[in-house]
């Protein structure tokens, strides 16, 4: 189940940037779990990896790669995270990337693996093995959307965007996937996500673009606050456009305005596909001293097992908001300043329940699968939003269930 | 449903404290929800709070009468948090506090009100002044079981304990009972605590010892990190003994061993009777750098969704408390120094997989109704325990119906 969320209708093919995906076997549902994605020699590339001290042996190996050239290939799997797997880790996911560059003819270095699915358990290395070349065999570039469903876990639906914009008179694309459904809290990243562009950008400008495009998107999501071992978030510029994308060429940031329109629209994708969710739900927190203490407070409330079992049934049980914004620990925080909105129902007034409120209003809110949880702190100017789901019933079962 | 727990088979009367229990009306079920504990004059009384911003109105009315004299009488309702009620909630809770004091011939500051119950709606006032004379009638010195049932909202067990000790010749009896079952992250206290002992102990030193005690049994208990707006742990005096408790009389600290225990027997009780608990979980943080780190690690685990739903489900996914381990934010944390144990097996050793783990060994324990979690970060020499549950449907059913 997910909340507003469709496959898209539409998605551009980037010209110099190749996709293919099967089934290996390493999901035992038979669905595909093997996804290759080949770069045009002379692009570059950008990445964000997740914060976790425990990370996975293929972020271990691709950020190690990432520093000795610009990649060639991203090889990804799933149904595996080849996370806690130790020294026997990495040299597993080392082997895959010797298997791939020896097939594509490339060097090992330019190969980067990713791995997603259960925690602890060592790669299944024979089907690997097996399905590099039939996997090489499946390259084309309007492969997209089939990559994006090789690289589901609990995921419903795929999730892929894509954006076209002008700069000096020439068409650039942009396309991005990503897949997240649980563990999402992401930390400077997402659980997965690849984006690729056919604009010729600087590595270093292609760095500062997307880690700015990700503060406001994937680390502005959470579905049950569990930052996840893997996470990573790609972002490749095949250079097939003449001009060079940079503060000259695109004065008014139109390039990087559409690559966080596609973080956001991959992140909120997440969300609407989160284990479980039923609600797609949205906080704004503003007059807040710090950009900082707005995301404190934003993520106290999304993160409260209370409000979100509320949101759940659509009860408009505001004494739970009002609860999690007290505890969220800021100091000198003066509750009488503090106003928080349902949708447009105002329900605390200076602290208190508001006059005009009725439970029917705020019933009205609950009702509908996408709510806006607005909080005024009345300490400053800064603000943030981010996005998060309810907790129901299939979250529980989920989880219980997934490795049975 | 709880885990391992029982009503006590005997509850120790205090010398100088009587209480009762009616049912007045504010709960629709017809359960016992107005309960008045009295004591002699004379007592001392030491007493924590919530430090939620939005703390309700009876504690704020609590603390103020607190600072201008020792307190006769608690009056506690259920069914009614009386928090986010602005200034008519603290007009209610200051007109409870005139009507018993009428009715008991003392001050109406030697009154302190305390509610617990659903946030956000105005105490049904004529329910409770109709029952202030029958409640009165009811006292007696052996109710503390009555009592403790009519303190419960979503508990499904009263939680009372004794405990006795001799000090110079002279026995001492503590007896305590608290309630609590979800919105139990306390900080500082916890969601209801009524302990009162007929020790001679002067006040200052009473609240040095509630403070200590309170700090490694309240605060040291979390079923969903969410702290109530109504928190409170009293602790109360009689004097009807004739020494005088200190740490000359008491110099290997048997009295506030004492009270130590009856405060980590009440904590683990409401975790026990948790929301939906069918897991009493223990974890053990060890070779912490500090306390205060080894609590965040502790919390990380315990507020982790994703392993609440595998000990609810007995499955030993020990990746999900090694990637909660990981995201839990310490600075420079080498994970090549942690072990994790799940009971007396050994998963993660120097951060990897142990090479002598099995599935087998961790279902074995994962199949307990009672599981330690103990890590060892290899950091330093502090260590901390807290305590908590799984997360099951019975949660999910619980809160998202709590007001139908």
């Amino acid at each position: 189940m997910s909340v507003g969320l469709s496959e898209p209708s539409m998605v551009l093919a980037v010209n110099g940037v190749q996709l293919a995906s099967i089934a290996s076997g390493i999901k035992t549902n038979g669905n595909d779990d093997l996804v290759l994605i080949y770069f045009d020699a002379g692009s570059s590339c950008a990445a964000t990896f997740t914060k976790n001290a425990f990370c996975a042996a293929p972020v271990m190996v691709a950020r190690t790669h990432l520093q000795q050239s610009p990649p060639r290939a991203f090889l990804i799997n799933s149904g595996n995270a080849n996370a806690g797997t130790g020294k026997q880790g990495l040299n597993d996911a080392h082997q895959c990337c010797d298997w791939l560059a020896d097939n594509l003819s490339c060097r090992s270095v330019e190969v980067l693996p990713f791995s997603t699915g259960v925690i602890g358990e060592v790669l299944p290395m024979e089907k690997l093995h097996t399905g590099i070349i039939p996997l090489i065999e499946q390259l084309a570039v309007d492969n997209w959307l089939v990559a994006a469903h090789g690289i589901m876990t609990t995921d419903t639906i795929a999730k892929v965007v894509s954006a076209q914009l002008k700069i000096g008179g020439e068409t650039i694309i942009l396309t991005g996937m990503a897949k997240g459904s649980g563990m999402i809290k992401p930390d400077m990243a997402t659980m997965l996500c690849f984006i690729a562009t056919d604009a010729t950008v600087a590595p270093e400008i292609l760095q500062q673009y997307l880690s700015r495009a990700v503060e406001n998107s994937f680390n502005a999501i959470t579905v049950d606050g569990d930052t996840s071992t893997n996470d990573a978030c790609m972002l490749v510029a095949t250079g097939k456009t003449a001009i060079q994308v940079d503060d000259a060429s695109d004065p008014h940031g139109y390039f990087f305005q559409a690559l966080e329109k596609v973080c956001i629209t991959l992140a909120q994708a997440i969300i609407r596909d989160g284990e479980g969710a039923t609600k797609f739900v949205t906080i704004d927190i503003e007059q807040a001293n710090s950009k900082q203490e707005a995301k404190i407070v934003a993520y106290t409330i999304a993160h409260s097992p209370l409000v979100k079992t509320a949101l759940f049934a659509s009860d408009p049980n505001w004494g739970r908001i009002l609860a999690a914004v007290g505890r969220s620990g800021l100091p000198d925080f003066n509750i009488a300043e503090v106003n928080i909105f349902l949708g447009e129902v105002c329900i605390v007034r200076t602290g208190g329940r508001d006059d005009q409120y009725t439970e029917e209003r705020g019933q009205r809110v609950m009702n509908q699968a996408e709510i806006t949880i607005r909080v005024e702190l009345g300490r400053g100017d800064e603000r943030a939003t981010i996005w998060t789901t309810d907790l129901s019933h299939d979250y529980v079962t989920i989880n219980a269930e997934y490795r049975t």
